[in-house]
């Protein structure tokens, strides 16, 4: 596999090829027998069905076969990133997404707000969802009361709603922490502890932290207490750019995915409004890139939901949309999601996720309809999600042959 | 992957069951609307199809998804040899082709005799396709005129048409040196390039050549320059008798194939005139051997000249020659090719390949006609080319049992 990776970078070259990567994200589903099917078969997707039946479809594995990927690998392995040896953690990932300038020095932690009673059990692991402005406020709160060890700065950043991130900043710091969020209630917090000797001094620094802002918290009704997850330093990526001689533009809406964009080295398109909006965003911008990711977050939040008949709908706007991006005729148009997210599971899974491969160059074969049981029978087959960047720069005839 | 090729290597035994593989060179294709097909589809090939009714067919990536492979790497994979880790220059295949005992001392590098204008610009890479004939005179000339310095001997021989070899032979030469062959017309050809520090010296002794090869060449009107690619030393190979116990012998007409099959110590058949005599070649020596490279190159060339009807008839041609296979009950009988080169496309491309493996320990699938689109819905998949020996090995019942 990373021979392979190695590979493309030493055969791509650059040309006047476009490609869109629309990624919807959760994309694959799973059959719901009261439905009549998964939530792709259900929709109604002209549009998707006729670009299957003119491309090339299969059902990739994001990870390998088995494993639920968090949106983290399986975006990596869209991009041609191995996503296990390129995993990082989500507190860089978080980091990115608010676009904070990490360091080498730093290390960054997810961050919840969470409720905790009397006890100091956990009731609510998101703080009953506060808004963003309390947690602006808190955050302010913290940054002001809480005193770190000499030559140790901190960083308390808001997200989103209940979601913050923490960099501290230091020499030697390590980021072999395990999580203090238990992911679930009815216990208390976990103490930070080092995973190995060298992480000792910093899980202590955390733990300081921690009780610091347990106080300084302790009046609040919800936003009473903070969990952390993800500690993890920088890993330097070669870009997109660097490796596939791409100039990638990146239209995402959520922090995470800007980050995860921003760490491949793509420019990043100001938030969008909705989904109708990326896609405009998109056909703004066509002459300026010749690499496009278009992530639509919905047909995942839905399926978090278990909302079957609304990530239905997710998946008819979009149908919709297809139009906006085929006029433009694109070399090479995918069509895929980061992982499959059905809604009968309410939570990211490990099935294979359906993709389509649109291209003049494409070797059609007999899909005429979008959705995982016809993807299964595409010409591309079962693959790792991994090979796709290749293909994708292949059918763009953006690699170059490889010996003689 | 290497971890299951030295399985192999442990696994196989010598038994009397013998294996056949035809390989048509840039077999795979690509659908043409006005011709109602791809090339196998369009081609009838009664033959092939029971052959694959019979067998278990699949499509193979020679190297992986999306990449194009040379012809090299396409065939190392077919027998068993990572593309990747064993690919080689094309210097060594050239010098294999013309049958030349290269040495660990040697630098092997493939020569174009090119036409130069006065300013030195490159104006045709192939000197107007001069003939055998005057390659010969001018090999004749350049050796008797061309002076390197002590200790250090070169060898330039006739390939064919406007192809040369030359093979520089000394001690501690290098083949780290990039090729002087631009790849187009309209500049010059560049200087040879160390591409480390100790590949120097070699890059002088080469400057040297090329300087004394110019003023030799000066009063032709056509190939009056060289350029010169794909310098490389031999690398040891483990030959398929070693490997998997085979005594193999290659029926091949073009120099590249007949080179890598005695890299990997095969035993070669003299040129046969014809596709027929090759077919005649290895039922007259089938009792001599227990493993055939039967190698078919017009696929690949009509495939290469964008003359989908000349593929078309040599695909039929192929297929009436059958049954002189089918015939022998050869223990397994291995149809594919080293890669794809549809006609659309005029040249080699990334697109996998049929393949189909009879025998009569095979687990029949639904495929009934062998072509790319049937071949995708084969029980065996979608699989890197490098599995193919293994899986004829164990059609064969040449593979033991592994682990307890």
């Amino acid at each position: 596999m990373l021979l392979n990776s190695d590979l493309l970078d030493q055969l791509a070259v650059k040309t006047e090829a476009r490609l869109i990567f629309l990624v919807m994200d959760g994309l694959g589903g799973m059959e719901v027998p009261e439905k009549g099917g998964s939530e792709l078969q259900v929709a109604r997707t002209p549009n998707l069905d006729a670009l299957a039946a003119q491309g090339v479809c299969g059902l990739f594995d994001p990870v390998a076969p088995g494993i639920t990927p968090g949106s983290g690998p399986g975006h990596f392995a869209i991009f041609g990133y191995h996503p296990v040896v390129f995993n990082i953690g989500r507190g860089v990932l978080s980091a990115c997404g608010i676009d904070f300038p990490l360091t080498p020095r730093d290390v960054a932690a997810r961050v919840n707000f969470c409720t905790i009673d009397q006890q100091g059990i956990i009731v609510d692991r998101r703080a009953g969802r506060i808004d963003t402005e309390t947690n602006l406020r808190l955050a302010e709160k913290l940054r002001r009361e809480i005193r770190l060890p000499e030559g140790v700065e901190f960083f308390f950043e808001t997200e989103k709603d209940y979601r913050a991130v923490l960099i501290l900043r230091g020499d030697d710091l390590s980021d072999q922490l395990a999580d203090t969020d238990p992911q679930r209630v009815g216990m208390p917090p976990l103490d930070p502890q080092a995973l190995d000797p060298a992480a000792k001094r910093t899980a202590e620094i955390i733990q300081s932290f921690l009780t610091q802002a347990r106080q300084v918290l302790a009046g609040e009704p919800r936003a009473n207490m903070l969990l952390l997850r993800g500690f993890a330093k920088l890993m330097p990526y070669k870009s997109l750019r660097e490796r596939f001689q791409l100039s990638p533009l990146a239209i995402a809406n959520y922090p995470m995915y800007r980050g995860i964009a921003r760490l491949l080295g793509m420019e990043i398109h100001p938030v969008c409004p909705d989904i109708p909006s990326e896609f405009a965003a998109l056909r703004a911008n066509y002459d300026k890139y010749d690499f496009f990711f278009l992530h639509v977050k919905d047909t995942d939040s839905r399926g978090e939901d278990g909302d079957f008949d609304g990530k239905v709908r997710v998946l008819e706007l979009v149908d919709s949309l297809i139009p906006q991006l085929t006029s433009l005729q694109p070399d090479v148009l995918v069509v895929t999601g980061d992982h499959s997210t059905p809604s009968a599971l309410a939570g990211h899974s490990w099935h294979p996720v359906p993709v389509i491969l649109s291209a003049k160059t494409v070797r059609r074969d007999l899909v005429t309809s979008f959705d995982e049981r016809s993807c299964s029978l595409g010409g591309l087959g079962r693959q790792p999600m991994m090979n796709l960047m290749g293909l994708a720069l292949a059918h763009a005839g953006r690699l170059q042959k490889f010996g003689a």
